[in-house]
């Protein structure tokens, strides 16, 4: 197996270098390859290189640097609209305006994204994922004119790598992997997953700058949190429904 | 780049040889290094290797041969429970129980599931994804023991393939990547892209075994219908609902 999986680290600084088409092309192929659901292919991939459309996608990713630094943005998305239409097209009439039809197309949106990225890697390219796709995806849809039946669930910035930061901290294995059944966290447990976290330097200075008690206020006070989600939550809903998926 | 991402194919059928405890950590351990959002890994995997736990799970996958006869069955959840958890125990409140939270974590789940896959393959292992998983998630929740916070997201089945199929078709690249903007297909283009999938003799077959007109006709009226697509996005939101995403 190529090392690239175990040594990665996502990287949001780029060098000048531009990303050859063909290159491209190629880490899009394999994604492409991708298995889908019933090999509908419903999610299509926009490719950003131009950089006004950076510059106007940047606010939507809350103008994180990356969006407009990166020689190739890479906008995943749900997509029913050409499976759709080519139904129409042929006398068939499509019944996929519903959640579980979004849930089908964001399935085979993500996946294609991850073999897209893992073949980046592999190419000596580094990526970097904006959660930001799912916040703002109202403005997303508005800019790259996205129709009914279209939204985007990722957003992935790509170029030659400026920087090798360290590599973060994962929990261990079995504090994600459960066999045989789900076998939930006692107190214990849950000391014991996050000890290593918790005693990095890195995170000890976030709790100190925020002037926080734990690692865990960290995330639930300031980076994720819950009027900022349940406020996005409401978005994303619309979204679905004025995008046709919650008939 | 190594070529399994252009040579995959989707593996059914599978040999009597087990998967090794050593290979399964390591393509596990190729997937923990996945991206997830501001890496608070909210994702889980169960494992089903025992027979028994097969059966039980055999009837939420519609009793598709490859979930008793694969040596692997992974189940990749969306989690939010271990980092609740995690934030109650240090004096944090989370603020994760809305859709949002949920597109969060399933995002994480299938980019890791993505990359366990890739990983896998590139091992020479075979994988077939379930769709299942969304259709019956109150099923395998049960079947696993899943508790509020935990939905599952996609089953993948993982064996040494006991088959080597053809590959099947994709669309023209052209036909799912967009630069700069979305561009609507026009009904010449919706022709152009699905003109070579029509005319295999498989697809040929198909709608002549359903006495369709169309392979359209076959996706909408027999494959991926109205009434079970809008049967299951009932059954799914509840699933949110009862486990603690839609508050």
């Amino acid at each position: 197996m190529n090392s690239t999986y175990f040594t990665r680290r996502t990287i949001r600084k780029y060098s000048d270098r531009d990303i050859e088409a063909g290159l491209l092309e190629k880490i899009l192929t394999a994604g492409s390859r991708t298995s889908t659901t019933g090999n509908m292919q419903v999610y299509s991939i926009i490719v950003t290189r131009d950089n006004m459309m950076k510059e106007r996608l940047a606010p939507a990713h809350f103008n994180q640097p990356m969006v407009t630094a990166a020689p190739v943005v890479l906008t995943f998305c749900a997509d029913f609209n050409r499976f759709n239409r080519w139904c129409r097209q042929r006398e068939a009439e499509p019944g996929y305006d519903n959640f579980l039809s979004f849930m089908t197309a964001a399935i085979d949106a993500l996946l294609v994204a991850q073999t897209v990225c893992n073949a980046a890697e592999e190419e000596g390219l580094g990526i970097c994922y904006l959660g930001t796709a799912t916040y703002n995806a109202d403005k997303i849809i508005e800019v790259l004119e996205m129709p009914t039946g279209v939204v985007p669930v990722a957003t992935v910035t790509v170029g030659w790598p400026a920087e090798i930061p360290d590599q973060v901290d994962r929990l261990p294995l079995e504090a994600v992997v459960h066999m045989e059944r789900y076998r939930d966290y006692t107190p214990d447990m849950i000391d014991d997953i996050y000890r290593a976290k918790e005693a990095r330097q890195d995170n000890l200075g976030f709790v100190a700058e925020n002037s926080k008690k734990t690692l865990a206020q960290v995330f639930t006070d300031v980076r994720y949190k819950k009027a900022d989600n349940e406020f996005f939550s409401g978005k994303y809903l619309e979204v679905l429904r004025s995008q046709g998926f919650m008939a």
